[in-house]
């Protein structure tokens, strides 16, 4: 049922006088298969936030933030007001509401800022009954190397766009005006490119566009709050470029199933053919089982969806003999964590070939807010 | 004698092939000066090493790396063979010598690596006699607050690129196959734009290109290998934040001179307006003489330099009240920092408006070898 889709463009809410910035802006990593026509803002107000199923940007930064008091539900309805305000600014190229460097929101570059809430964003009475069941960290796997520091936060806010200084003015922007009321756990910086760090080509295989109102967004069905918003399963996943760069390139290519040239499974030749899991070779599967798109591929309708990894590349922290400190901010986004994303999730750790060179060290699971209409705030649903 | 130059493309070994994407790769920050026209592909060979002159990539890494064994001149000669090799290569979109993702080589996007010496890489017996006078740490200012995990090391490859992940992969393959000869002590990542965090325009006043020879390269004069070297001075200068965001608009401006909108010195009115620091209004200056470019702006002919900031903007260090790590990483280069970058930095040192919101961290002096000749290798003609 998976189908190969070139990622329409969201349209809506963009002026003409953009395209022509949006198009240079797009032509940066060569390898994007963005069309060069994007235009250079995206709403901030609608159905969905932007920058779920919106076409990746070039640069993200996730930001966890816990509650200072968590009991304290009218702070944050003030706070989700704030950030709708600025993000409706800056998203559209204009100052944040007490933006004290103004200077910089002139080039939105396709800034998105979306807004998701951890369980214990709903510890106030008045949210207390309005959490998803599925909101709550993963279950612990055997692979996992969870570090607290990169754990399960009350809120996050994901902030993307195809310019780093857009990008870190947002971030400050949504940081420093809730600082009495939040603090800041962590920040996952990263860059999307079509490969990874291993050189892999990376985010091939999604539900297509067609699928997102089934697979992604949510219906409401559980939480009526939640009709269009979407869960985020974050994990952090360290790759170890040393040991990986010691095994040869036919052994990495099993190791995940695909060619690294191309992208292609090791049945076809395109990047867009189907795998065939079921191909052997003298009696021997060409895509080994072990492989981690045999073990990842979906085994029934409902184990999809979208994955947006982030690559990040940190500064060793110069402790003798390490030379990297590299990896992916994997990002899934999917309407029910448990049923579509777990069950890959488990078989993986159960046992995948790629296992080997990378380790969860971060994972949280968030609600990601429905859309706000024009005239009203992110997660006013909630308050209603 | 000053001059607002348009800094021109260098040109030389650029395929046609390359303008389309260099000319994408270009428009991202929407305020960068460079015009759309510039190649993909900086020469590698050549008198100079590209990355100095040529104008600014979007992102850059500064890796400091210190020698295992620092008498061992041989082991040194055979790291800069082999960083030839593989940045001669990789500049040009080619995969690097033991590359084990080559598939992260093919987008160059104006890709330069440059490599430069500390004074502990003239430790040998051989190059003892070779290490330029001032190739030492900067003297100890008030101002300072140095870390020493920021600190002066044996060597420097200052690493820079239009693509995040060319240059991931490009500070892999410096890093990787030294690591048993060197370690890092850091790694300095950064991005370009015309402003920086602070919302200023930043590098406007810089020498003109007809002035290069004489202000940058050093022409062998004091060290004959180092004709067509340079010196970089490297300062990791914290900017901070809260502080800064907590003063007024007007006095943001008088603390640099300028104005936060166009740049424009405060007695003109368009950026590039030549500074009049004898203006006065009602009997007091326009300009105020503690404002950064009255203290910063030449005395003499020779306190010129060419300044290269990048921006680097961090997660917070995950202590309280913490909202942000950001500065500049500063890149100065001359031909002698003595004489021209260090009585205007003692200058700032001593007084200057800027200095309440700003702190140096980090510190270091480099010789920035000369370029290496086809055929040859990076410092070749320090082991002749
Ligand atoms: C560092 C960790 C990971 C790396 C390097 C990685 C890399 C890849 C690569 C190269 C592909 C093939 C191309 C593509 O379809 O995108 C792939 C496919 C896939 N990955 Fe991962 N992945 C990682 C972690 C994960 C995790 C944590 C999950 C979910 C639990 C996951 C789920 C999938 C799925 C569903 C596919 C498509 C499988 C198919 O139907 O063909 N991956 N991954
Ligand atoms: C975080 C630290 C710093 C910030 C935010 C900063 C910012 C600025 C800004 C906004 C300008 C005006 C525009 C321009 O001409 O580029 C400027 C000019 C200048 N800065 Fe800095 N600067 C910093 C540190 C330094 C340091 C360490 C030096 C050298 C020791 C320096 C030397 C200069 C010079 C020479 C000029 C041009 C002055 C003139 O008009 O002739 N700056 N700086």
């Amino acid at each position: 049922m998976t189908r190969f889709s070139r990622r329409t463009l969201l349209t809506g809410g963009v002026g003409l006088a953009g395209l022509g910035v949006g198009a240079a802006a797009v032509g940066v990593g060569q390898e994007l298969s963005e069309p060069a026509t994007a235009p250079s803002t995206l709403p901030f107000f609608g159905d969905h936030q932007s920058g779920i199923v919106t076409p990746m940007q070039a640069h993200a930064n996730f930001i966890g933030l816990d509650l200072i008091d968590a009991a304290d539900h009218t702070a944050l309805q003030g706070m989700l007001r704030l950030w709708t305000q600025d993000a409706a600014n800056l998203t559209q190229g204009e100052p944040g509401f007490s933006d004290t460097e103004p200077e910089l929101a002139g080039a939105p570059a396709r800034l998105s800022i979306a807004v998701g809430f951890g369980p214990g964003a709903f510890a106030s009475q008045v949210l207390a009954a309005k959490k998803p069941a599925w909101c709550a960290p993963l279950p612990a796997f055997g692979i996992d190397r969870l570090q607290e520091r990169w754990g399960q936060t009350d809120v996050v806010v994901a902030v993307a766009c195809d310019d780093p200084m857009t990008l870190a003015h947002a971030v400050r922007m949504v940081v420093a005006p809730v600082r009495r009321r939040m603090r800041v756990r962590w920040m996952q910086q990263g860059f999307h490119h079509r490969r990874n760090l291993f050189g892999q080509v990376d985010g091939t295989v999604q539900p297509s566009d067609d699928r997102h109102d089934d697979l992604v967004w949510d219906d409401g069905a559980e939480q009526a709050w939640m009709a269009d918003g979407t869960s985020l399963v974050l994990r952090r996943i360290a790759m170890n470029m040393d040991t990986w760069e010691a095994l040869d390139r036919r052994g990495r290519e099993l190791s995940v199933g695909r060619s690294l040239d191309t992208g292609a499974p090791l049945t076809g030749t395109t990047e867009t053919d189907e795998a065939v899991f079921s191909a052997t070779k003298g009696g021997i599967p060409v895509i080994p089982e072990s492989a981690h798109i045999a073990r990842a591929h979906q085994r029934s309708d409902r184990e999809q969806f979208l994955r947006r990894p982030y690559s990040y590349d940190l500064a060793p922290p110069g402790v003798d003999g390490d030379t990297s400190d590299s990896g992916l901010i994997f990002a899934a986004y999917q309407r029910d964590p448990l049923a579509q994303y777990l069950p890959v999730q488990q078989r993986l750790a159960d046992h995948d070939a790629l296992n080997e060179w990378t380790t969860p060290i971060g994972s949280a699971v968030y609600a990601m807010l429905p859309g706000a209409r024009p005239g009203s705030y992110l997660g006013a649903p909630l308050f209603e």
